[in-house]
């Protein structure tokens, strides 16, 4: 064990030039003209895997992108793991807020400034290279592991759930690991025990055939853009309460034994504002700012869109207006269910002047486990060896669909040893790894191989 | 005269010919891009000028895009005329909806279509057309006529008050002709005697410094889409009457007398709604839909944006948010004192939890005179000629900056023959101009030339 958390420690050069190469491939899911470079991820990813040691390796076409796996299955009688990541990353635009080409990865002052350096291509290295050091130093790892790395999860993850149906079998594991969260705070290492689900919709407001000229026609007919405006003041009040009727229903209470260990965890409200550029707070009534972001269901506008937005001025009524709405869901929402109730809503609250369309674009369900599961507590150990001080147990105000797949298709816990931190930037400009945090996750990861290995999993 | 008819009929193809070359110059003020088109564009109406006979042409430069001028004075003791119109056109986004390519003017069923083909190059073209079919018939015009041609009228014409003020002993004229407005309907020449005016904004609204993710943040900060929603939804009513105080003050009602003429206008509101592929009508309540167009001021939000609005999904709260509005302003609204009161309000409504920046774009003062005016009525009796039909009298709810300044700094009436069609698509996709209706036109324009030289103008 000695030699091999050496090994990684000696070897963080390596592993960070290794590492930008990974970044440099612009792996943008959502985008069809990055079709190519998805594929050259895939089979860098499998490369990679058959360098470092793995008996198996192969790539599975989707009908979106492929999907890499391998398995390394020398430790009969132990454990098997999954380890599940992702390659794809979310688009750069707005691209002139970076600072360094996001592709183009570029170190300065302790961090790695790419797109996926944190969310997730940074952290699928740290797994792999704890691996690697594992069997470059021993020949062998203290547990069977299999590694399932998809290009879709920054688009909701569609192909995934019918693939791990599909493969049942290959995949038999007693426990998933996921690293792609954030920890609470810099060197305070934080376990996931729960996520938000996720339900994302497009809305279409169509006035009339054409635009029109708004000198002509302004004052007579219905302009999308206030129409639009009307259906997103309806979907919240001013209190942060979301309108669809229904929508609270499912949604599981937080335990006041839950609200104490979250009002205990180190959070400044001021900090917050000030790492963010946030002017002011604003949430639901009633909950404190973690148990808004981890516990309660939101609703956010992600996008909008209508008539003339360039340059200058231009008199137009627009024909139409578009909005990308998404819902963050909690145990025991369902995104089907919400989407059912958000239809039926909006064809309440839409003006009859003009036509709306909905289109469900993607989703997942939320997830929640018991912190005393052992893979779970063996995550909590090893943390604590590989940061040197007690980690806490935290929920998550992202959606990683994934978990829900894996718990309820092969039945099995996932422990989230998210190494991501609350300033990495992920889905925005300038997206970042610390490097010191790197090396203690990849140490972390190390010793959850041999934590995960004594203890018995379900 | 009848010489002179004859010509402008027999020559209606080279005309519509030598118009193409005029349209297929993308001659958008809007765009930087389009600087050197703009200078061409100048330049060949400068030389079009000198082929019809004019005995002084010249392109003045401004801070923005050149003003061509062209004189002839050949008609001593006879009343000057200023022809207005403008070179410049409107963007052509939407590009996708567009039929056939917006500067290849191309001819289907009786229409050019192309961007400017009747705002305003297509109108521009009938009035020099009918001093050509003078001065190459008669060898002498029966007035004596100035042209005035910018290239700003589509951005506010920022910098043609300036130049007439400080060209006022060169444009000193009797009165006005103007082409740039449309008829009420096919066949029906209309001759407009008021025009709104305009105040036009960008509204900026921020949040954070960044893009946020909406899982890590969603339900914890305000997102400035949302706060632009309730910007924008506080400016009118579910009625359709604008909130800003005071803004209602100076309008001038609609006497009883238009309001009887006004609803004898051949208006039908189904073939209305059927022609834009407007669903129904909407505006503000206790006035009918003339009047709202025409006496009625407006508030429009010609566009906004914010986020991601690309295809599939991208789950963040974006940093900032963007729309454009603008005001349809009546008499004695004032651009400027609109802007103030807008402002004000602006400051009221914005919720505490983000930034706003307001940013008065251009404006125009709106325009009413009075329709006995012997200008006017010389406008009557040669669109009668013309057309074959008695013209009616309307409104324009669209805007004419220039027309209120030449009321101001020269003097003089303003006679608005326009040769539009409710159906030509102007300041949209798939801009048209009706063949039958230029020939018209152009005649109609020859008879005013007549008519005028015996009026007496002032």
């Amino acid at each position: 064990m000695e030699e091999t958390l050496t090994y990684i420690s000696k070897n963080q050069n390596r592993y960070i030039n290794e590492l930008k190469q990974f970044l440099s491939i612009p792996s943008i899911s959502n985008d069809p003209k990055n079709q190519a470079d998805m594929r050259n991820c895939a089979n860098f990813l499998r490369d990679q895997l058959n360098d470092i040691g793995f008996q198996q390796t192969k790539i599975f076409p989707t009908n979106g992108h492929p999907i890499v796996f391998g398995e390394w299955l020398g430790a009969p009688g132990k454990p098997t793991l999954l380890f599940y990541g992702h390659y794809d990353v979310q688009p750069v635009e707005p691209l002139e807020l970076w600072k360094s080409k996001p592709f183009e990865p570029t170190i300065h002052q302790g961090e790695i400034y790419a797109r996926g350096s944190v969310d997730d291509k940074g952290q699928v290295w740290m797994n792999l290279k704890a691996i690697e050091a594992y069997l470059k130093t021993q020949g062998s790892l203290p547990i069977n592991i299999k590694v399932l790395i998809e290009g879709e999860e920054e688009v909701g993850s569609s192909n995934l759930e019918n693939f791990i149906y599909s493969h049942k079998e290959m995949l038999k594991s007693d426990a998933a690991l996921i690293s792609d969260t954030p920890m609470l705070k810099h060197g305070l290492p934080s376990i996931g025990y729960a996520l938000r689900g996720l339900a994302y919709f497009q809305l279409d407001v169509t006035g009339s055939h054409d635009d029109l000229h708004s000198g002509s026609f302004g004052g007579a007919v219905i302009n999308p853009n206030f129409a639009l405006a009307q259906i997103i003041l309806s979907l919240k009040d001013a209190k942060g309460r979301i309108l669809i009727p229904g929508f609270y229903d499912d949604v599981v209470p937080l335990t006041t034994q839950e609200k104490i260990e979250m009002s205990k965890l180190p959070f400044n409200e001021e900090k917050f504002c000030k790492d963010f550029g946030v002017p002011t707070l604003f949430g639901e009534q009633g909950y404190k700012t973690l148990e808004r972001i981890w516990a309660r269901p939101t609703l956010e506008v992600n996008g909008m869109s209508g008539g003339f937005i360039g340059e200058g001025s231009k008199t137009v009524i627009p024909a139409c207006a578009m909005a990308k709405i998404s819902m963050r869901l909690v145990p025991n929402q369902d995104p089907k269910h919400v989407a059912k109730l958000f239809e039926n809503y909006l064809q309440k609250i839409t003006p009859p002047s003009v036509k709306l369309k909905m289109k469900y674009l993607n989703g997942g369900k939320p997830w929640v486990t018991p912190i005393h599961h052992p893979t779970i507590q063996a995550a909590f150990r090893a943390f604590k060896k590989g940061y040197g001080t007690t980690p806490v147990f935290i929920r998550e105000g992202g959606s990683i669909p994934v978990v829900a797949i894996l718990a309820e298709i092969l039945d099995i816990p996932t422990a989230l040893m998210g190494i991501g931190l609350p300033d990495s930037n992920t889905h925005a400009p300038n997206e970042k790894l610390n490097l010191a945090n790197f090396k203690h996750g990849t140490i972390s990861i190390a010793h959850f191989f041999d934590e995960f290995s004594t203890s018995i999993p379900n």
